[in-house]
């Protein structure tokens, strides 16, 4: 399928997400253009590569990659794959990478992680939130592993839409982008539902992957931290009710038992501490508890987690945990 | 000072608590007895060391050590400073080294660590627990550390004392030993309300410590684990009150200071666990929070940290931590 080669996508941040999206996108007939850093030597070379346990071994080569933001042709649709901790770093990339009236996506986790951008962008650029519901993690320069699902979730945040229906129009626009890539869109009405229905997977499996040094399968293997999964997804739903976000019945019992069905996964959170980068806490852990604060809703358990993760996040550049005080 | 030279004490387990006290005691004239297994050569060879920060360099040398409890003289008194989770294990040895009507007395952290070993022991012995509040651990064979403390709370448990007069009068007796032995004891009306109070410590330092890999320094050094420490406090003051336990006010807060104070002290919790053995969860968590359960009051943090505790410690003999599934 060849389609929309007139929409032009900027890839802002190349890691697992971008990398993964971008080719599907590029293979889908999207005009893509991938700004990188690091790895932009290894992806001029020798392109991008997918190893998908779905879609198969992808690979996207020649590569449209650039150093500089001031080298891309101007984009209609902006996607930024960074971490939220650098958000508001990529402001200038994305500004220099827009066409009139472009629409940047962020394609993260975590509640307002839009809140540091927004006023550093034109308010001519429409500003989207998308959740991803999907496996993938970097494998190397240019090379991510994808293990399983794909979904985007896709909510209007702020910029030039004047109402509901041309905003939703935006997001079906932007919907339209990942299905025609063969990926599963929705348009969400409302962005802070998709946040915080997407948190029920990221409180529980992000921060226990990190504090528990475990990926998913020995997690739902084992009675006690199954028991505190349900518990963390369970206070996340409370947190959303509380601030007017009613989360479908039955829909952390699906993320469960989907995640019982998945192939063993260490969530980003995973790689980030084990890379010694930042944790998004703040995103995913932070403004949900102060959020749910000020709507008069104790969240507990996630207080208590994001507390320990806190701890760690502090000491991680420190050496090997075990070490502290010695 | 030389003092009770006809009390005759046995010491069932000599790690760092029985290491501690039964240096200290036989220094100040007990006729004290060391049941040993692993370390029965080194401290037959070289006597006990405790290397004191309070009290000095102190040596027993010669030690009376056994191998065998049945080679043991009946002693008045024997003093269990092995861990909870051995309970059971140890009736034999108990039986065989107790004088008609001797008092048994389990110095051991957590909730209803008695009820296991009760039912194996005779009627006709006293038994207590007593609650120690003491930075000690152990170097090397027969060698213990102490870094600071040493206060030992007793209450009793069961047995053959008739009323609360009599009960309180074995107390007493036993706190007289080691007050004579210049350790500060407090006779407790109520042992579970001892129990409780020391869990006001246990529960978020022993936990924490395996959970984050960090000693009393750090833990005291950052604010989210300083507000996590405190929240643990507080659930453990609300479970005993839950339990008809009044903890004093302001009991949570001195401990909170003292462990500010203290010299940098890493758990027994987190020894255990980096030595891979069985951490000591049922005592310290499981059993308190299913009391207070049971008296219709969550502890919602303590039960989260339970939780991860668990996962953690069912996988301590797999390997290292963030390995696992890989």
């Amino acid at each position: 399928m060849q389609a929309g080669a007139t929409t032009r996508i900027g890839m802002i941040g190349t890691g697992a997400i971008g990398g993964f999206y971008g080719v599907m996108l590029a293979r889908a007939g999207y005009d893509v253009h991938f700004l990188l850093r690091s790895e932009f030597a290894a992806v001029a070379d020798r392109g991008l590569r997918v190893a998908s346990e779905v879609h198969g071994a992808l690979t996207l080569d020649p590569v449209q990659a650039y150093r500089s933001a001031a080298d891309m042709p101007p984009c209609d649709w902006l996607l930024v794959g960074a971490k939220t901790t650098s958000n508001a770093d990529l402001a200038p990339a994305i500004i220099q990478a827009a066409a009139a009236g472009a629409k940047v996506l962020l394609l993260q986790n975590g509640l307002d992680v839009e809140d540091e951008l927004r006023p550093l962008l034109p308010d001519s650029l429409h500003l989207l939130g998308g959740l991803c519901l999907v496996c993938v993690h970097r494998v190397g320069p240019g090379v991510v592993a994808h293990q399983a699902l794909g979904a985007v979730n896709i909510g209007y945040h702020s910029g030039p839409g004047r109402d509901q229906a041309e905003r939703m129009a935006i997001v079906e626009e932007g919907a339209g982008l990942f299905r025609t890539a063969g990926i599963d869109s929705q348009a969400m009405a409302d962005l802070q539902q998709a946040r915080w229905q997407k948190l029920v997977w990221n409180v529980p499996y992000n921060g226990l992957s990190v504090l528990l040094g475990a990926s998913t399968t020995p997690l739902m293997a084992d009675d006690h931290s199954r028991g505190l999964i349900q518990a963390l997804m369970d206070e996340v739903v409370r947190g959303a009710r509380a601030c007017g976000h009613q989360i479908a019945p039955g829909y952390a019992e699906y993320l469960f038992t989907m995640t019982e069905k998945m192939p063993d996964y260490w969530p980003s959170m995973y790689h980030d501490y084990s890379h010694k980068r930042p944790l998004e806490l703040d995103a995913i852990y932070g403004r949900p508890l102060a959020a749910a604060k000020a709507a008069g809703c104790e969240l507990p358990k996630i207080e208590a987690l994001y507390q320990a993760l806190a701890f760690l996040d502090r000491h991680n550049a420190d050496g090997e945990r075990g070490k502290h005080g010695q």
